[in-house]
């Protein structure tokens, strides 16, 4: 039990409650009233946390209340259940001076499946850029997968998949859910020699490479996820961050992160764009003032659709190839955007859940779901990457296809209409902060 | 009168009773019972052309059965409304020597729209291939548009659109009917001077073009179309036919014909392979024995998505810089493809037009139209050049996806099911004649 709760209070700043417990609710089977409320009291403690934001200050929920809700149903899952906390409580007679590597273990316990990278071969490399992005993707992917699960009520689907050239993915899917219409977060890492054809595009984009025998060798992981909901009053949102790495001839290596998050809703709701831009304005921040501006502006940029002359949602943050001001503060900002998905989103799902919709609404909803496959299948350099990269999961790189769209001739929503609201702003991007 | 029956009977062997009659069902007021005793006739010695084949021989249907129910259908028509039948009339009064202009503005009034070059100038240049080729697109746009009208009972929205770069087109769409969830029939002629990327292209593809003051003026134009039936048990049909002309600096024209028609299924049906198939086989056979098995297995390799590692559907023909033996020879296996078009395909709506259907077998369409999707967004070199090429209308291009599609994350039908067989066939192309 001690481990428990020392891995929960330990926990930086940057983690939210929600992903130290709601893992165990799902295997404990018995537990005695003086752990119900011991646990009661550290999400108390919590609470307090600064990272702790879930409740967007502009729609005046109070701060803290879906928070708290969502801390009961997990210590009313550990009444059900204590497996888990059996296997902890074992953890905690480990000698402390091999904390550290217990904590990987015991952190890899709260993921939705063990890592892509064996566990000891973290554990050993645990100070590596590679090991540390690896624990960060398959932590965000459990972070979002359960407050999604929790909102939803129903449960992700995890296949684990390998890759014949080297490495492999989680990917968790919930479809037909009760809030998400399909729901999807990835996580990805692979490693071999790049292609020629790779070398030569990243040698396009500036970076001047070595190689030893004209090999190559790279690793490359991320974690990227695209949630559609049902109700067309609750946005869709996408997210990815991603982590390269090369080896030149000389043993020296190239490094770069890229990422953003981005939200797509279907009727334009000042409020959610200010909390969604806001959340990650902050984030961006706290490492440099120029971060949001120009992320803001990169991100309008990239999920443009030409054809259509209109932006794919209302934006958020796109970047790529940061690899200054170092390795450690650059990873730190992306840390900080991880973290910063499930605030900056689940109040908004909160927020909508019961909102009404009409038909004409789910309509409009599904044109603009043609609207989000056009840019996938057409512009995305991800999925294009994807398709055309021999020995890739096909069911993963598509996952961010919405369950249903709509391609209905000559569309146009008639002046003054919540739907041209939407279509003007797509049309024109603008500054939500 | 006399210029209308004259018109019927005049006509080639390569035109249909449909594509005679039809139109003026749509705009007649009042006719004398004579005329409707003489088009009655008229009709029953026009069943008997060659090319009046409409029924499939395998089905075992009797040959002829669905035509004369469409004529009855055109009669009736006719005795409801005759303002065309007027206008006819008064056109019979010009002298003979102008017979085959007469001809062309009669031809015209039969079309969907007036075609996209003035009448006088089709007139004026009636012996060139751009006229002969933009009056078979027209031709073949109101034929097909018209027989769709007559199985679904809907009407098809007509637009006529203009590229400021020169030229335009009719884009004629049927959506939400009683048999066609969205069929859309483009025509589109475009001319102007070839950009430097274009011409580079055709370089690639072997064809020196040498300009003057590095202009290589062009004409393109085509007729395509997509169709795409509510009932999962009618085969989607796809159908394509152009002409491209380039005018080299010293006067000399480079042209070629480019086409195919191809059908995607939901679920196999060999009689329906075996019947279009055997329709494009008989086609092609009248201009080269070694036409259809080479059409047919360029069909199998171009509509082919590698990422899923299946064909779009059960093929068809296509064929593309067609430039041999002789301009004369091309155009007429181009005729003989775009008159196929209507016994190809109509008599399997026919065939199935009251087939009951589960949800279960709705969902697998709407599987199968997110891959007929992915195929058209991905890798579909039509749509791709359009989405690239300025001035290009973006509905017209688009109008090819489905109004419904759906992606379902590992979408396996189980083994033995008929979902499975379809499959197996999309995977193995199969002969079908």
């Amino acid at each position: 039990m001690a481990t428990i709760v020392l891995y929960s209070i330990n926990r930086t700043a940057q983690t939210t409650v929600r992903q130290c417990l709601i893992p165990y609710s799902k295997e404990a089977s018995r537990v005695d009233s003086h752990l119900s409320v011991f646990l009661k009291t550290s999400v108390r403690r919590l609470t307090s946390l600064p990272r702790v934001r879930w409740v967007p200050n502009a729609t005046g929920v109070r701060r803290g209340a879906v928070l708290v809700a969502g801390a009961a149903v997990t210590v009313a899952g550990f009444v059900a259940s204590a497996t888990h906390f059996q296997r902890a409580e074992m953890a905690s007679v480990i000698p402390k001076t091999e904390e550290e590597d217990t904590e990987i273990a015991e952190k890899c316990k709260t993921f939705m499946s063990p890592p892509c990278t064996d566990v000891k071969v973290l554990q050993q490399r645990k100070e590596e850029m590679c090991t540390r992005m690896e624990m960060l993707i398959m932590e965000t992917q459990a972070e979002f997968c359960r407050a999604l699960e929790e909102v939803d009520g129903g449960k992700f689907k995890v296949d684990r998949w390998e890759r014949k050239e080297g490495g492999g993915g989680i990917s968790c899917v919930l479809q037909d859910g009760r809030v998400f219409e399909k729901a999807g977060v990835n996580v990805s890492v692979v490693f071999g020699n790049l292609t020629e054809e790779a070398a030569k595009q990243m040698r396009s984009r500036g970076k001047v490479l070595k190689g030893k025998d004209g090999k190559l060798p790279f690793c490359a992981m991320g974690v990227s996820s695209v949630i559609h909901p049902t109700n067309p009053h609750i946005p869709t949102v996408h997210f990815n961050y991603r982590y390269f790495e090369i080896e030149e001839g000389d043993g020296t290596k190239q490094w770069w992160f890229g990422g953003g998050t981005d939200l797509t809703p279907t009727y334009v709701n000042k409020e959610d764009g200010a909390h969604f831009h806001n959340s990650l304005k902050e984030a961006c921040d706290k490492h440099h003032p120029q971060y949001y501006p120009d992320f803001k502006k990169w991100c309008d940029r990239y999920f443009y659709i030409p054809h259509r002359g209109e932006t794919r949602g209302i934006g958020g943050i796109f970047f790529d190839d940061l690899d200054s001001p170092s390795q450690e503060e650059a990873f730190s900002f992306v840390k900080s955007c991880a973290h910063t998905v499930v605030p900056c989103y689940l109040p908004i799902v909160q927020k909508h859940l019961n909102d009404p919709f009409s038909p004409e609404e789910k309509d409009w909803q599904q044109v603009r779901r043609g609207r989000y496959v056009e840019f996938n299948l057409v512009y995305d350099r991800g999925v294009k990457f994807g398709l055309a990269t021999p020995g890739s999961r096909i069911e993963s790189i598509l996952m961010s296809l919405p369950l249903t769209a709509k391609w209905e001739y000559m569309h146009e929503p008639p002046k003054g209409t919540l739907e041209a609201d939407m279509l003007e702003v797509l049309q024109n991007p603008k500054e939500w902060v």
